[in-house]
């Protein structure tokens, strides 16, 4: 269970307060730094924590086939086994199995896979996949849902949104079930999917909003498709949604699409981008991203951001950095990746702020400027 | 320059303090982790101060080929571009240039080697690698010495000990002239050669003592020779070196290795063990080392030392840490070796102790039933 609080909403802009069952606040909008396997990759949870993080993706399907949930039920769930005390959301893998990760074969019971690990073949139903989270004893669980590639056929796309919806209604009878005995369970959102097909998207959002799930991600975006056909599917989405309930876009992205999506009604963001671009040299500054390892910083004495006040920005230089990336020094992508996750949190900070104060409009202008939009198609948000 | 006051001696058991120009004080027999390409691999400097550690090791040598010495003191010296402002100690890059990296050519003037980075030629005299630690702005500098493999013949290592001496001499003049004009200058070591041929080893001692150096280092062990070898040279030395001089074996060791030599008189000890070994999933603690990614350590919620107080042992389980290197996750090789410096810190505070309250030799052989000797031979001590 969770509690969402809407404070304030003016047009599609909101800001919220998320209370989960065991009483960690997350204000939102907020975005979740991306650790699939138990890990935000590179940093210790104390970083996470100094980051003012306070909800950390994990991956049920990342989980699931190594440590194993049984291995982390016998340490004392998952936030006892990776040492994280605030809050813990779980993708349910639905990503992961249908558009990464080799084989499978979907059936209405669920869907058979292998292993990238070790090529072993397993089951995921989708009770399977609620028991799990419920097992991992997670703050936020997600329905298995059935995410299509980008581009795929109309027909293609309502088919698995009608699988994702008898999935889904699968799922929260479980999940309603295992929570009758349990004082503390997990709030369990529903997945919309219909790909970039504005009916279909309103027909996902309508079959799951009338099961009545404590939260709605809007899914299959972020795999491919040109920015503004996701920002469009956001859009309609928006006068749908009960406002009452929060809304988080999986997979989604940089600055400049994270500070759309806000204004198009959403609260809650995911994606490797930070850790990912962190560990290549990417980094991202109030003054837009550079990369760190470029020649031109070689002499370069000021920090990665001159405005950022993370523990990154007080103690080391832009030329140090950049001699621990051309050296190969496992503190390079280590330092990029905790000065990105600081400014992610004090970005979605200064969204809020801006929300409350009523000067959302010259934050995202400033953001336009360093962050220019590109024709860039979105990146997908798996980080294996 | 540094002040060495030798608090106390019983027998070949020393307990001094190094005070460097810049007033950082260093309590031996001391440890110094390896940070040769200017970071102790995998750690932030917060992590190495937060071990206790006051003095680190970084290489001349490294440091001259990637990021260039002229960088480093635009940046303002290598304290300031490493974000270090405890003592650093340079080695020479004498094994470097000798022992690993590919072509070289000695003749009397100095080396000319080619570079492991990008296959370039360059040439180190004496002069100019004191020259090169005094721009660095080093706290103790070691002189450029000939270090040559095991096993030689006597002939080689004679010879080798004789370059080693003019190449001292040189160097030890070029240092006095650049400290003429400094308020704050490097300490710097001699570095005894001599293998491991009792009657070289003395020789190469009495010469550099007639030089007159702040410390001597003994050089040219830990590269391949039996454990016993490496230690009847110290022992030779003992009565040779001068008592109120601090004594550096380079390379050097294993725990067992480092309470053998400080039984000898050894006061200094670098190594790359706790570093390469963590790195490698090998952990130590005060009931022996343990291979921490092992199968068997996958449901085991102990810490990786009960007897440990350190940042890891208090957030993270074995189990949890085994799941990171099987992940392949970079926060494994961190926490390993934020533990393992822990661990070597501690265990030197700990034989400090035991020499002072006259309990070495209890110290001795708990450190000897836990880290058993092996028919190994010495680990070589580079860490590219």
């Amino acid at each position: 269970m969770i509690q969402f609080n809407l404070l304030q909403q003016k047009g599609s802009l909101r800001l919220g307060e998320i209370t989960t069952a065991r009483g960690i606040v997350i204000p939102t909008p907020v975005f979740m730094p991306v650790g699939s396997q138990g890990a935000v990759k590179t940093l210790a949870m104390e970083d996470v924590k100094e980051c003012d993080v306070n909800l950390i993706l994990n991956n049920v399907f990342h989980l699931f086939l190594r440590p194993g949930v049984d291995i982390i039920e016998s340490q004392g769930g998952l936030h006892k086994f990776i040492s994280w005390d605030r809050a813990i959301l779980t993708d349910s893998g639905g990503y992961q199995v249908f558009s990464l990760l080799g084989k499978r074969k979907v059936k209405e019971e669920g869907v058979v896979f292998q292993s990238h690990i070790d090529g072993g073949y397993h089951t995921f139903t989708p009770e399977m996949v609620i028991e799990l989270q419920h097992r991992l004893g997670v703050d936020i669980a997600m329905s298995f849902d059935y995410c299509i590639e980008y581009p795929a056929a109309e027909k293609e796309v309502e088919k698995a949104g009608q699988i994702t919806y008898r999935w889904a209604k699968r799922g929260l009878e479980k999940h309603r079930q295992l929570s009758e005995q349990k004082s503390e369970c997990p709030a369990l959102f529903g997945i919309i999917q219909g790909g970039t097909y504005p009916h279909l998207r309103e027909q996902s959002a309508e079959q799951l909003i009338e099961l009545d799930f404590d939260g709605y991600s809007v899914g299959g975006l972020s795999v491919g498709e040109p920015t503004e056909e996701m920002l469009n599917m956001v859009e309609i989405l928006h006068p749908l949604l009960p406002e009452h309930k929060p809304r988080y876009l999986m997979g989604v992205g940089t600055p400049l699409d994270i500070i759309q999506a806000v204004s198009r009604g959403i609260d809650m963001f995911d994606c490797v981008i930070p850790t990912r671009h962190g560990r290549n040299g990417t980094v991202y500054t109030w003054d837009g991203k550079l990369v760190v390892k470029n020649a031109e910083y070689a002499r370069d004495n000021r920090p990665i951001d001159p405005n950022c006040d993370c523990e990154v920005c007080k103690n080391y230089s832009r030329a140090y950095i950049r001699h621990l990336f051309k050296a190969g020094e496992l503190l390079a992508p280590r330092l990029a990746t905790y000065h990105n996750i600081y400014f992610y949190s004090r970005f979605m900070r200064a969204i809020r702020e801006s929300i409350r104060e009523d000067k959302f409009d010259s934050l995202y202008s400033r953001i336009k400027d360093v962050y220019p939009a590109k024709k860039d198609a979105t990146i997908p948000r798996f980080e294996g």
